[in-house]
């Protein structure tokens, strides 16, 4: 486990160290990073993973932070998944800043940033798919035909080169979360899969890589879903569980920005993802938002 | 490892022994195969896996003897994957003896068979599909529609439950074995694929499960495919390189059988599977034929 043994990582971190020494290992080989997993695991250390793609904010990092704590070795996964965006989407103008992410990662104690290239997560002739067929239709799926498909193969191949013992997700992406969660259990991978909640700017606004994209005045309008499922969330306590009669007052609310429009405002189980029209406590409010080019999504337990 | 301390199993297996006794440990929970494996492997040994449906045969054996020289632990998985079967095969009548597979995979030092029940591998609610789409399509993919994805699927999620580090199928079913690796392959799975060859009558009939459904008169007629494939051979060893023209004369021989029906007789490239019109030498000749109900499928590379 050589690779793993940047000296002695404590002393550097210490705040009390004059001078601070941050740095991480970049891993670009899949076969590469095989090997050192397969060490780390013969050595009996547990691996932690978290699965990104990059343009790192305060969400990731509250899941890098509870990854370091929960493994041995912490390993950060920055790929842009060109699987999981569709045709006309965002993969070309997706936002990059890899030597950013990595001054993050070494910040919050990363072993090992893989950066694997595209044409070896893919290479020509690919063509073996995963694909969950019931939590992963409606919702994003609806919107984003193929969009899950790319994103449970890729956490597989993920899991499969990384070989973790647990990873993490944001709720941020309910949906992708709990598709995740049942990929695991359906086909008994060996992982322990943990979603942590929403992070949000001070104003409410969830973190996104893609707010980067947003204008002063799209960032303002962007507010609006968010709203939207909190006035859900009241309508629900005050009384009203008429999923139509709620979604009808938020689609008023989303209304009134210029730039927005809905792709989705849905109510569902939070476990089967089930539509629900009559709401009950504990139901999950998700939504999708266009402002302008740019698709936000939000989502609330109610 | 207590669990595979079975005392001291060489002494037990010399023929010299006055009393022979062959014991093989059965387990069907997928939680306990997956500690077993997990605490093999933190002892540092290596796991091999033999993916069967039981009702074992030489083929089958053949797999067995070589696994158990590759690996430590010896897995053979008895399993008839429902996923596998379309709606109007032979799921229910496919052949099944436990007793008499448990012996014979306890005579060649079999250290676990693992055999789970139906509704532990698919519970109520499984919706995780794991798809090859290019190796199988055609060939017994074009007859079998959703035969690969149930394949693939269940071999997957032996490989999670059971984490081999080498896995044994034979190359009778070429078309699933080609797709197996390829799955391999694309998913970066940490396991090696071997293939071993057909395992035949001394007539040369290819050995199968399903040979046991033929009554004498069909044992004899199902010859009829082996012979196809071997008259391709010597066609393209005496010259003649036309893929159709070759077809035509496996068709005149099948045909000479009162009860045989051809499903399929393909050339392919033996890698890609390409189709081919001109033949080459070291092509794949391909066949699947009905005897009556029963369906039968052997290959030959030409």
């Amino acid at each position: 486990m050589e690779l793993l043994d940047h000296g002695n990582k404590s002393d550097l971190r210490n705040p009390d160290t004059a001078i601070l020494i941050q740095f991480v290992k970049t891993v670009t080989s899949i076969t590469e990073m095989g090997e050192i997993s397969r060490a780390g695991k013969a050595e009996g250390k547990r691996i932690a993973l978290v699965p990104t793609m990059g343009f790192l904010h305060e969400g990731h990092l509250s899941l890098i932070r509870a990854a370091r704590k929960a493994g041995d070795v912490l390993v950060v996964s920055i790929f842009v998944n060109p699987a999981q965006f569709g045709p006309a989407e965002d993969l070309d103008s997706y936002p990059r800043n890899l030597d950013r992410d990595l001054k993050l990662c070494a910040g919050e104690g990363t072993d090992i940033v893989f950066n694997p290239a595209g044409g070896d997560i893919y290479p020509e002739g690919y063509s073996t798919w995963v694909e969950e067929t019931d939590l992963s239709r409606g919702l994003c799926g609806a919107a984003r035909p193929g969009h899950f498909r790319g994103v449970t193969t890729v956490v597989l191949k993920l899991f499969n080169i990384v070989g973790p013992n647990i990873a993490f997700f944001g709720r941020k992406d309910y949906q992708q979360f709990k598709v995740i969660e049942k990929m695991v259990r359906d086909l008994d991978l060996p992982v322990e899969i943990v979603g942590l909640p929403t992070v949000r700017e001070p104003d409410g606004l969830a973190m996104s890589s893609r707010n980067s994209y947003l204008s002063n005045r799209e960032r303002k309008e962007a507010l609006c879903l968010r709203r939207a499922l909190l006035q859900a969330r009241e309508m629900l306590a005050a009384g009203e569980t008429s999923a139509a009669a709620v979604r009808r007052e938020m689609e008023k609310l989303i209304g009134r920005e210029p730039d927005a429009r809905i792709d989705y405002l849905e109510f569902r189980d939070p476990e089967t993802l089930k539509p629900r029209e009559t709401l009950r406590p504990g139901d999950l409010a998700a939504g999708a938002v266009f402002i302008n080019r740019i698709r936000l999504i939000d989502n609330l337990l109610l």
